[in-house]
């Protein structure tokens, strides 16, 4: 049994009017007028204000964690219509620092560095934990929406003998003495699990060596993985993805409500059919001719298919195969091209995925045709040898979906310890 | 929207008896008698019988993905009491080489090595996979429990910059040119984000560079981490974990029912107090006078309270302060011991945790009294510099859970792909 508390939560005191009661929490705020001091308390369901007596007030320094006692009264003018009066007040721990900036303050003025240099103190600003209450209710709803699909959820490895699966951009570990790599994806470990489960997810950190310096790239990050066998082909996978993405965002509205509005988060609409433009068709209207699209002509397509269609979300598909993993499925009527997806969503790319090869013959094929050794992929390609139906799976960047959704600037914003080229503390 | 598709799935099939059904699996099982060939079809959901006509059946090999037409028709002795006559057999894909060992026999003669080197078709042996089902909605359960508790779920680094946890055991990675690690548990992120959140928890791997060849350790393994603020004392942290467990326990016995009963596991009672005992007493009991529990030590203790309670779960309080981590918080009425405990379940050691240190002169007094240095811990020691509450979490190793839960003789029987001192592969 849990055992029973007297402590009420912030949120929970209008319940409380006329009642003793106990709050616990952070000194968010100090404020000393001449006959009165305010505490204002931070807990994790909100705020709320303690009045007492100037007098020896000083000792409450902001983040001192703390326990009162005292009666809820209502005031209008209280955060919620209740303030604690004839206070009690227990310092559980004081700080002997203190923080980079006022927590108090309702705006962040606070450069990313600085905010991502002390994470575990800044991102106490309601303002900065709010894409992380939104990352959790979105992934409980990415997790919800399979489980009601019958996928079942697997863990894989993260370490990997060979730097298979996009060459170069792998770290590379000591693992008792052998070298071994950072697993860049579960691509691999779901296709073979379509084999045992046919439907699988995983929720996991995977590693990309990228030496890239920009706001939308990390070199660890959240994959929220999925695979699926017996499909048609990718449209199949698209149907998931869609399905995904509306559960996603109801959880995150449903289970993050206040952090959604603290930071003014428009949630999309996720249309019943999310319009799709084969990537060909894409170049055309781009005037463009190249085998992959540029950010820009991410952002182009996206106000495009705001425009035609009042859709946030469009499909990309058909991507070239010479810019899709030798595992790609070709388009069967255009080989050139692939039964493979992008999601754009607010101008970037959020989701991959696409239909797999899955004869044995298929891969080797494909593997000669790119001039790539048999030898390292053995492991991979054991599964088809042992009969695959045909499957497809996408990937969805968590970090990259809270981005979008809240607006912010740079996907650290989303992340709460970051792993970059430059970042590896805290 | 799902695309609509005329697949049913076997355990289906008994809701249309007398129609035309479309099944979809892998050939489990082919039997040729002298007039007719019995075909078992295997899927996510179970097992259907075809019965189609000897000529030309030796092309439906086994493991060979097919879809199958043909009617459903009521039978006492087919499997479900249903099967496919008049079939229609289409071939997905055929295998080109035959599994290690004949995957629709009812038991596995085969050793662990042979079922690990192959695990991509292996486990799709029903006995394979079932410990695999159930860690997945054990899983869905401890995030199910400690979300209705108030817990958000947070996603951290698995790479680090210094080895400060436990010492020598870690995985050494070249990040951008420089030495990190990986994270041998989420301790130090977890704990920091107490001060954010009040409760949060991680479901993620975690990596031990230990080199036992045990039945017992992974190099890999997934960790269900809690951690938790404003409590009294470790023992606020284990009514969490009753619950958690309880929780499990049943996610499992709803969410993986089939699994359970394919391998006859025997769901733990979890009582709404699990029976503790002090290490010292516990040290009395044993006749023994060290400062740590063997191997032999927690079984004893196991089936102590088990003849005693008649709990299959025991918390052993109270370990020395000397063989815990050096953040663990001090039994303050005998300082030589400690506010920590272990949960055994049946036998073996399932959780660890206790309460923490919060206040920032406890950290540097214990990590001086230790002879460590400060500069390793500095960015672990920012979070208790700004005012921490009274906390304290827990871990526990899901494979260790479903290896109990199953009555398995060894943890990789719990693990879909292991990594250990020798296993790198598939």
């Amino acid at each position: 049994m849990i055992r029973s508390t007297n402590r009420v939560l912030t949120a929970e005191l209008r319940n409380h009017v006329g009642q003793t009661v106990e709050v616990s929490g952070w000194l968010h705020r100090r404020r000393d007028l001449k006959n009165v001091t305010f505490l204002i308390l931070r807990d994790r369901a909100g705020l709320a204000q303690v009045v007492t007596s100037p007098t020896g007030s000083e000792r409450y320094t902001e983040e001192s964690v703390v326990t009162v006692r005292g009666t809820a009264t209502a005031n209008t003018h209280a955060p919620g219509g209740v303030e604690i009066t004839s206070p009690e007040i227990r310092v559980l721990s004081a700080p002997v620092a203190p923080p980079p900036f006022d927590l108090y303050r309702p705006t962040v003025q606070a450069g990313l560095p600085t905010i991502l240099d002390n994470a575990d103190v800044t991102l106490r600003h309601p303002l900065l934990n709010a894409p992380h209450r939104l990352s959790a209710a979105s992934v409980a709803g990415f997790r919800e929406t399979l489980s009601r699909l019958g996928f079942t959820e697997i863990h894989t490895p993260k370490v990997v003998s060979s730097a298979t699966e996009s060459g170069a951009n792998v770290f590379a570990i000591d693992w008792f003495g052998r070298e071994a790599y950072l697993a860049q994806s579960p691509q691999f470990f779901k296709q073979a699990m379509v084999g045992v489960f046919e439907r699988v997810f995983e929720t996991g950190p995977v590693f990309r060596a990228e030496p890239h310096d920009t706001a939308r790239h990390l070199a660890q990050y959240t994959s929220l993985d999925a695979e699926l066998g017996f499909i048609t082909d990718h449209r199949d996978v698209m149907a998931v993805v869609r399905e995904v993405v509306a559960g996603m965002a109801a959880a995150a509205a449903n289970g993050a409500g206040e952090a959604a509005e603290l930071l003014e988060v428009k949630f999309p609409e996720v249309p019943d059919e999310i319009p799709e433009v084969h990537f060909a068709e894409a170049m055309r209207m781009l005037g463009a001719d190249e085998p992959d699209l540029s950010p820009a002509h991410e952002r182009w397509l996206s106000e495009w298919a705001l425009r035609e269609y009042g859709s946030e979300f469009l499909f990309v598909t058909g991507y070239p195969m010479v810019k899709r993993p030798f595992y790609t499925h070709p388009q069967p009527d255009r080989p050139e091209y692939s039964n493979s997806f992008d999601l754009l969503f607010r101008g970037l790319e959020l989701v991959t995925g696409g239909q797999r090869l899955h004869r044995y013959e298929d891969y080797t094929a494909a593997l000669e045709q790119r001039g790539e050794p048999l030898e390292p992929y053995q492991s991979y390609l054991s599964a088809f040898a042992h009969g695959m139906p045909p499957h497809g799976g996408f990937a969805l960047g968590l970090e990259r979906w809270t981005t979008r959704l809240t607006g912010a600037d740079n996907v650290r914003r989303a992340t709460l310890f970051p792993r970059d080229l430059h970042r590896l503390t805290p």
